[in-house]
């Protein structure tokens, strides 16, 4: 079922956080049906796949699927690893938080399932401004990711099309992200980037995501519609 | 702890096939410490499993992981999708038998495994030779992973090395991958290729899987110790 004008499919990634929902509500104001995919990798931070799919809905997403994802198997990073104490302060270099190989693994999936729904865009919030040192944020990433995509499809083998990798938040600072959302119509309380909330889903606010994300919304002159701890 | 002279890890895909217990033998042959690494993806074939544990084992692998994959939650192979009938026959164009993104998935949580490893070498056994019109098992599909992988790392960003994707039977007949793994010790009465068997494990004999086995057996020289349906 359309619930667009143009019956075009995308795929689109959706963490729950605040870049990817605006990159939700792009691919939507471009005449999109998103198909929208959030992952399930024993995040510490459970509270973000709650969120997704409020924002898939508040968005009028076409359907919203959550995939089970084993990396735990792998280990590395303190985003799944209990073990290791989430960093309160930015520091220089690649934080901790790092998942190794996580946006390739999640285009990945974004992959196989554009191939099922015969689209030809999948849509990341991946950001170049304030990446926070993860290499695969990075432009001359995505563009490698898309030509190892096209070589890996049947369509593209059999001359049917050209899939796009699309990350239109990639040059933008978080000030921009937050003031393009509003303009589409984003519901930010619904969002959530912490690192570490607390049980009743409130942000920490010392975290680099917590201050990267209030820091955008003081610039973009947007209220901050995060729940903080006290 | 290291079973190889060398101290260097490789993350070796290791699906019970012949392919990847061949490319197994090769990667241990080098002296590489072989981390392999299979997929729980609600295949049909579950014995596969159990083919990988032991093929492990018996190249004495330094370590044999299994992960969970919700390849199901995307569809679209008959591989996964109970509903879809096995082909029997090898026809023109592309199998139904074709997991969309496989390798590209696979691939990319053996990325995520080196990066945690330290590992700069990802064996797999693709084949462009038998491969029956899989996309992501050409040479250019691999060149193309190996690109992008090389951006998405943290190591590489940080100019420490250059990860290799490696797939040693690219260019091999059935024959020669069955010779190859003969002369390196693989048995391979431990393999399982059939698309289709029965309870007790074993093998079909006419689906395309099973006929290239057979032929590569036969072309090779060597008994083929593959237990058939009567």
């Amino acid at each position: 079922m359309s619930q667009s004008g143009t019956d075009q499919r995308a795929v689109v990634l959706l963490s729950g956080g605040l870049d990817s929902a605006t990159t939700l509500a792009m691919a939507r104001a471009e005449g999109f049906d998103c198909h929208t995919l959030a992952f399930d990798y024993g995040q510490r931070h459970r509270g973000e796949l709650a969120a997704s799919a409020a924002v898939a809905e508040q968005l009028r997403a076409a359907e919203h699927r959550v995939m089970n994802l084993d990396l735990g198997a792998i280990g590395g990073s303190a985003l799944t690893d209990r073990a290791i104490e989430i960093p309160s302060e930015t520091g220089a270099g690649i934080p901790v938080t790092y998942v190794p190989a996580r946006n390739t693994i999640f285009l990945s999936m974004a992959l196989g399932w554009a191939e099922v729904l015969g689209a030809w865009d999948i849509f990341i919030g991946a950001n170049a401004v304030d990446y926070s040192g993860y290499p695969d944020c990075r432009p001359e990433y995505i563009a490698a990711f898309e030509q190892m995509a096209n070589r890996a499809l049947r369509a593209t083998v059999e001359g049917e099309g050209y899939l796009r990798i699309r990350a239109p938040l990639m040059d933008m600072s978080k000030a921009q992200i937050i003031a393009a959302g509003h303009d589409r119509g984003v519901d930010y309380a619904l969002t959530t980037s912490c690192y570490n909330p607390d049980e009743a889903g409130r942000a920490c606010g010392v975290c680099d995501s917590c201050r990267l994300r209030a820091a955008g919304f003081a610039e973009a002159g947007v209220p901050d519609p995060t729940p903080y701890q006290d």
